[in-house]
């Protein structure tokens, strides 16, 4: 069946286990459920960390990202976990993210029903970030996830979470559920084992700290790539794009003789950051999609097939 | 009716007219057969040259390109025309590309068949060049360019057409039909009015003088511009990518003190150019077309309308 009709939503759950290749298979598995695709999922084991990428409908997708939910509190223990990247629970951040037809508003009634719902089933405190946040300190994730699961019970001893339980689940800590717009997950990789200079990078190319207003950043240790990441989200990145986050982090790098080893994108990233790379990297300011050449037939082959939208009248 | 099904070619006729609009117009529209789709038309007043790009089955295709180049024939004479670009002919050149389930064999048929009908019906002189050269003298277009149409006269009474007439036409001077592989021209902006600049970088960047083997290059006097230009073609893009390609022009000019303005493509290019910028700049060797949200979701959409190919099988 067709996901071409109906509001569409795009869900990244983020699983705080990213080396058992059994636990991804059984999170994947389990987000199979009619009408929903996986479009990606992605394991990896410095953060230990995976990210799941689901877009459907709102129902069956809240289904498909539950059910995953319930396989990771089930199977991940936060007391045995090690990983560079902060999490506060085993079903750690699932940002809700309105696609097709689909205002900000759906996506945070998606987000408050699957926090009630994972609350009262999964006895999961859930807190509600983003534009689902309820209290203005809980817009930011990073202030959301600060002090870690090894600081969750002595946190949620001072403040109540949104929904479920008033005590940290023993072993899958809590989870973060939101709404956002989509962002790009870009990490570089500077070529240096010293997690100093990834963390001056970071300070510097982040927004709250004077740097880029679209860009969050913080410094990972990727000791099995054998270089230090920034890793960051471009959480506005039509206007602070992928190219000048790079740039920026070229630059601040270079102050300490550091070169960018490599970078990567996690998840998926919109066609707009392969655009923005041509025109800022190819100076090519007339740059249009239209002028792709495969992009071109497939608008005649659309065109030719009676579908309104195709760009030429010349067939 | 869909262009999907059949072989498919593209050709991209390069008319000498690239200022007046309603000769462009005149072009296009005699272009305007079934089944092809007219995937651009673009005219440059500098270099006072069209290139149009269309893409169809065998037949049908020819029709629409003999029909354009009756028209230049018709409504451009050379005597008159000033441009930067070489050029015999005002159907200055028209090169044959296989596509989808074609070959370069049969391209090579299309071009032989059109130059015969050519030589017949609008009474041009024909030279076949690239795959469809007939000797090897032919097989590069800048010979079978030297001397312009000025020269025209004086070479082909030392040497005979491939077909047609042995003169020169009058006003429309020759035509050099051909097929190749797809490749992608290139044009990069010098921050200079400097001829001798644009010429001293082509010459170092093209293969023939010791630059890169898959790149074609001239200088050019782009006035209305305010820059020259160095126009490139990137026969084997694949091999020698975009990206190098610019990188070397970019060193080669700063040799001179001389920057990038910007770049442009005429015509169209193939998405791998895209998958290159990304790859090169970004650093990001990992990336995959499956990774841009669109494409993923396009792709989830097939699949779930039951087509095959999708790479995900979680829907």
């Amino acid at each position: 069946m067709s996901i071409g009709g109906h509001s569409l939503f795009e869900c990244v759950p983020n699983f705080s286990e990213g080396r058992r290749p059994e636990i991804l298979d059984a999170l994947r598995k389990a987000a199979e459920v009619p009408e929903v695709a996986i479009l990606g999922m992605e394991g990896d084991p410095d953060h230990n960390r995976a990210v799941m990428t689901l877009v459907g409908p709102a129902e069956p997708l809240s289904e498909a990202v539950f059910r995953a939910m319930r396989i990771a509190v089930e199977s991940i223990d936060l007391n045995q976990h090690r990983g560079t990247h902060p999490r506060i629970g085993a079903a750690d951040v699932i940002p809700f993210v309105p696609w097709r037809n689909a205002t900000m508003d759906e996506a945070v009634g998606l987000a408050h029903a699957l926090g009630r719902r994972v609350g009262d089933e999964l006895g999961l405190p859930v807190f509600f970030y983003g534009y689902a946040a309820l209290s203005p300190a809980r817009i930011n994730l990073f202030e959301v996830r600060r002090g870690e699961f090894e600081g969750l019970a002595m946190r949620m001893s001072r403040e109540a979470p949104d929904f479920g339980p008033t005590a940290p689940h023993p072993t899958a800590g809590a989870a973060a559920i939101g709404a956002r717009n989509v962002l790009i997950a870009f990490n570089v990789y500077l070529h240096t084992q010293n997690l100093t200079v990834a963390r001056r990078v970071a300070r510097a190319v982040r927004g709250t700290s004077g740097g880029l207003v679209g860009v969050k950043a913080l410094a990972m240790d990727t000791k099995s790539r054998g270089w230090v990441q920034v890793s960051m989200n471009l959480i506005d990145y039509r206007t602070t794009s992928l190219p000048q986050a790079l740039e920026m982090v070229r630059r601040e790098a270079a102050r300490y003789g550091v070169a960018v080893a490599e970078t990567e994108v996690v998840g998926l990233m919109p066609y707009v950051a392969l655009e923005d790379a041509v025109r800022y990297y190819l100076q090519m300011p007339g740059f249009e999609r239209r002028r792709v050449l495969e992009t071109a037939m497939g608008d005649a082959d659309h065109h030719s097939n009676g579908h309104a939208g195709g760009w030429d009248d010349g067939i």
